[in-house]
C-alpha cells in the first residue's frame, strides 16, 4: 500500500454530533423558556440530513451546501417541537451548532500523530465554512478541506471521494477514507479508495446497534484515532 | 471593520519562488551535468505563469490546475535552455519545485499569530495539491486552502475572490487579501475585499523596481506579517 492522504469522514467518526447539537440546541431553547427533549430534537434534526441531501444527490435541488439544508430542516422542526420565541438572530445561531461539535476524546490526539506522516482532510458532507468553524473551536489539524462542497457532489456519489483525490494530486488507492460507517467505506472502496473502519459505539447513544463492527474487508479497523495512527506507524 | 478572515496570496507574499526555483532546478538538472543560469531559468518559467492563465481565463483552454499549465511551460523551457536527461520521473520532481518553496523568514511565525484571532486561506492561484504539500514542508498554518482551483477561476477574475469568501461563509468585507502585488490588491478591492500589502522587495531579486510601495489606499500596509499581526492586535 502507498497511502498519502488520509480522508476523514467527521460527523460521528471525528465528532459527537449527538450529545453536542442536543448542548447547543438547549442553550438556545431554554434561554427562550422551552423545554423539550433535546436529545430527541438533535435526533429529529439528524434524521433530516439523509433525506435533505438525497434531494440535491436526486437533481430535485440544484447544488445546495448542508448549512442551508440543515436550516430548511430546522425550520420544520422548530413548528414540529413548537420551539417559541426565537429571532432570525438566534435560529442561524442554533443552525450553527453543527459549526460548535465536540471532538470524541481521542480525535485531537490521533491526527496530531497522523499528520505527521500523511495529508489529513475533512472527506465530509458538510460544508467549508462549518468544517473551517469546527476545526478552529476543536483544534483539530487539517491540511485541507475537501469532500462534498469542493465536489459539488454529497457521498456517497463517487465523485465526491475522487474528486477529493483529485484535489491532493493522488491516486485513488493513494487515499485512505477513515469512517465510523460501513455504507461510507463501502462507496469509498467501490472506486478505488483504501478504507479504515473506526467504530463510535456512542454516536447513536445507549443502545447503538448500528457501526458496531466493520461489516466488510476494510484494509484497517482501529478502535481509535491513536490506536489507527500506532497501526500505520506515526 | 469586521474581519474575520484572512486570504493569502502565496506566491511571492509568502514563499520567496526565485531563489527556491532555482536551487530545485539546479538540484535536478546539475545531476545531469546541464549548467545553465538557474536564476534566469526560474525567472523565465515565471514569467510564463501569467501568459498560461490568460489561455484558461480567456477560455482558450478549458479549466486547467496550475501544475499543468506549469508543465506546459516547463517543456517549452527544458528546449529552450537545452536541458538533457531528463528522465520523466525527474521533469515531474523538477515540476513540483513549486510544492517546494521556502517561506520569507516572518511568514511562519506572523501566520501563527494571526491564526489566533483569523480563518487563514490560501488565496492563491496555486492548485490545492501545491499548496498542501507546500504547507506541509514548510510549516505553514492554514485552516484552508481555496483560491483558484476550488473556485475554477484564476485571480483576478472576480469569482476567485468572491467564490473563496463564499466557501468561507463570509461576506467580502470580511475577508482581507493581504499580498505583495498591487494589481491582486487592486483586483480583490473592487469586488469589495478587505485589503493589506505587505511589500516583498527581494521576490524579484536585486534591482527590483515593481510593488515596492502601495499604490492604493489599502486598509492595511505593513512590513511583514509580524508587523501585519500586530497591527491587528494579534
Amino acid at each position: 500500500m502507498d497511502i498519502k492522504a488520509l480522508g476523514f469522514d467527521v460527523f460521528g467518526t471525528v465528532v459527537d454530533w449527538r450529545t453536542s447539537v442536543a448542548r447547543e440546541a438547549e442553550a438556545v431553547g431554554r434561554a427562550k423558556g422551552n423545554a423539550v427533549d433535546w436529545t430527541a430534537f438533535a435526533v429529529a434534526w439528524r434524521k433530516l440530513y439523509q433525506p435533505q441531501m438525497q434531494r440535491v444527490r436526486s437533481g430535485e435541488l440544484p447544488w445546495t451546501k448542508l448549512d442551508d439544508l440543515h436550516r430548511m430542516s430546522l425550520d420544520r422542526l422548530i413548528v414540529e417541537f413548537g420551539l417559541k420565541g426565537l429571532s432570525e438572530e438566534e435560529t442561524d445561531h442554533l443552525n450553527r451548532a453543527w459549526h460548535r461539535l465536540d471532538p470524541w476524546p481521542d480525535a485531537v490526539p490521533g491526527l496530531t500523530r497522523l499528520k505527521t506522516r500523511y495529508a489529513l482532510t475533512t472527506l465530509s458532507n458538510g460544508n467549508v465554512a462549518l468544517m473551517v468553524n469546527m476545526a478552529k473551536r476543536a483544534g483539530l489539524p487539517w491540511d485541507a478541506i475537501l469532500g462534498a462542497e469542493p465536489t459539488r457532489h454529497y457521498k456517497p456519489d463517487p465523485e465526491a471521494y475522487l474528486g477529493t483525490a483529485d484535489y491532493l494530486g493522488v491516486r485513488p488507492d493513494q487515499l485512505m477514507l477513515v469512517a465510523a460507517h460501513n455504507g461510507d467505506l463501502a462507496a469509498a472502496s467501490k472506486v478505488g479508495l483504501r478504507t479504515a473502519f473506526v467504530p463510535r459505539p456512542k454516536e447513536h447513544g445507549p443502545g447503538q446497534t448500528r457501526d458496531l463492527t466493520p461489516d466488510g474487508a476494510w484494509d484497517f479497523v482501529a478502535t481509535d484515532f491513536e490506536d489507527l495512527a500506532r497501526q500505520l506507524g506515526c
